[in-house]
């Protein structure tokens, strides 16, 4: 695969320069993977909520049709529904540059990132400081709050730029408006050296960045798997915690999902060994079927070229929207991540309907950032192209 | 509907009676709402995982392959899965007695009950026991004593005889493995009187006992929706909260659906008014279709009526056991729920296999209890009488 140059419409912004892109594409085939549900559709929020695999639709099916109604109760063993939670944690491990055992999918973001900072907190005894930027994606400060709230002595420092002092470090990897890349092993090294531990938010990251957690010395990191993992909506989220860490592991929600020898039900909690001492209730078959589906496309196409895919598409983007005069909050890859490129206007909501009226369909965060997801298996330069050209001439009247 | 005499085998443990009391049966019919995989199969293990009703099966078909696949992103506002949680909790509160706008519908039993436990304490302030019995289904320590772990100051008790001092009592309204059933209204009355709030697990009742939440003036109540309900596998658990305590209504994972205005983002948290504040993450809309498949199947046919019938085919499965010479560890109703009828043998485990070669299904519990699961709208008087009758064939070298 060859990269794309970083400018690849200097002097091209036509139609053709986009056809060529996708006939050179080697994803393209990828998106005969997913339902289209029109032809004519421009999809652009596969950040939002990732497209239909028809192989999830047939997994569902067999897992409703043929193992619940067919084998039912004895499906909790014989179709491996007890270990479904770390089964497609370890599909997704490779996907996340995690080691086999180090991930598990189960509950929302919200519960895993909740689960894991009262983790690290818990490795840091004596000292309660989190720290977490005002930027940050509301669930992840909502979390930090939450947690200051019911632990005496917690305390939440906004900001991230001095972590003197901090246990806990909440962030993101991909900004959720900017697309804005953090440097994870940098990242992570600094908070490290300032004695802190890092709770990573993948949920912008996951299934479009190639992140690497174990070259990043990463120790905890959690995501959602609906934006580009396709895991369909609400599918479960995922939590990683290092190998190392695991017999040191604690978390405060306790369920017997979690107990060791979970069917004697007789003696008080003592957790599994692993990442599975981060279950709770009964996992979530039907929600884990689809993010399996969905997250077994990613491992298949492989990560690496996916990434590659997204930088061209982001460079591509970034580059059409300077040519036509469009304002864009997301700087070049490699410091955003490729996922999404925003464009600022005063008029994003208005614009985002009018695209939409033309089955241009964009996702939007208030009050003037229209954001253009670049799903890499169900994104074509061609998408992209349609959209920029659009908003161009539906934004003239305000330039 | 007459309801059975109190001993309906007294003098007629034979089939043809079963099959008289089927033929009676007003809910009948509702058996066909739901996939029979083999029409030879005995299915007790309702009460662990309910049968596929039929409308979920398509519900679900709808909700992955016109929605998700189809209508995409717009989906959060045009198929109603933004409000979806508490738009099933609305389908579901009739069937405990509820009152609209009273339940949520998300996450498991145990991030329910973890949440209503804390938001309980909470209502306590500097009180902190929680009391909760040894024999309390495991799920349910677990996640006190999880409890009491984070939370300085946070003790536990044993046992619900004294109440003396206890701010928060955790209790399932049936036993998981006696299906013994708590006098909802009185035990609610003397928790309140010892000044302490009653968290009512409401698993192995909700679908098959009338619950009057309202009448018993409950305050908290959480259960899982893959029993009774017939909602699917880790379907979504609900909670329960009294609507005058709403407006002082605390939990501590906050997210961004608990969020008021939750697109505008850059806020800090403020909870949404009502229930709405329990909730956390992006809700799981797969499992949230399946549960509503299930909750509206037993509105539709009508707690009272399936009540009643659970009771009548306690009743006949205590009195033949009894006739059988089977040893039961369930009282008649109204003292048990209804819901299972369990069965006391040395040998549980190998007649539990010995009936599943003979497409008899029913549950274990260790060490020796065998639990027939009597979930009204799939078992027929039928499924008992055979189940009965082979078990004591079966067992009878032992006896």
């Amino acid at each position: 695969v060859t990269p794309l140059p970083k400018s690849p419409t200097r002097g091209r912004p036509d139609r053709d320069l986009a056809l060529e892109l996708d006939a050179s594409d080697p994803l393209a085939e990828w998106r005969e993977e997913f339902v289209i549900p029109d032809p004519h559709l421009v999809y652009l929020d596969g950040n939002s909520l990732g497209m239909t695999p028809k192989r999830t639709v047939a997994a569902v099916r067999e897992v409703i049709e043929s193992q619940w109604a067919g084998d039912l109760i004895s499906s909790w063993w014989d179709n491996g529904w007890l270990d479904l939670p770390l089964t497609v944690g370890n599909q997704l491990a490779p996907v996340i540059g995690a080691r086999p055992d180090e991930v598990v999918v189960h509950e929302s973001t919200t519960v895993c990132l909740f689960q894991l900072v009262n983790a690290a907190l818990d490795l840091h005894p004596g000292r309660r400081i989190i720290a977490v930027d005002d930027t940050e994606f509301p669930t992840d400060r909502y979390v930090v709050d939450g947690i200051a709230r019911v632990r005496p002595g917690v305390e939440v420092r906004r900001g991230l730029d001095d972590l003197t002092d901090v246990d806990v470090v909440v962030r993101s990897l991909v900004d959720y408006r900017t697309a804005a890349l953090q440097p994870i092993a940098a990242e992570t090294a600094r908070a490290a050296a300032a004695g802190a531990s890092t709770v990573w938010d993948l949920s912008h990251a996951a299934g479009v960045v190639a992140v690497d957690l174990a070259g990043a010395g990463a120790e905890f990191a959690a995501g959602c798997t609906y934006k580009f993992l396709n895991g369909g909506p609400g599918a479960p989220a995922f939590s990683y915690v290092r190998s190392d860490l695991h017999d040191r592991l604690t978390q405060p929600i306790w369920g017997w999902f979690a107990q060791t020898d979970q069917f004697a039900m007789d003696a008080p909690f003592a957790p599994r060994d692993g990442i599975a001492r981060l279950l709770n209730g009964t996992p979530p078959i039907l929600g884990l079927t689809a993010a399996r589906g969905g997250i077994s496309i990613v491992a298949d196409a492989g990560i690496a070229a996916i990434a590659m895919k997204a930088e061209s598409l982001s460079s591509y983007a970034v580059d059409l929207a300077d040519h036509v005069a469009l304002t864009c909050a997301t700087a070049p890859v490699p410091t955003s991540s490729g996922g999404h490129v925003s464009i600022i206007h005063p008029d994003a909501v208005a614009l985002q309907r009018a695209l939409a009226d033309r089955k241009v369909i964009v996702d939007k965060r208030d009050p003037d950032i229209l954001r253009l997801g670049l799903s890499p298996l169900t994104t074509r330069f061609t998408d992209v192209f349609e959209c920029l050209m659009m908003l161009a001439d539906l934004a003239a009247p305000t330039r």
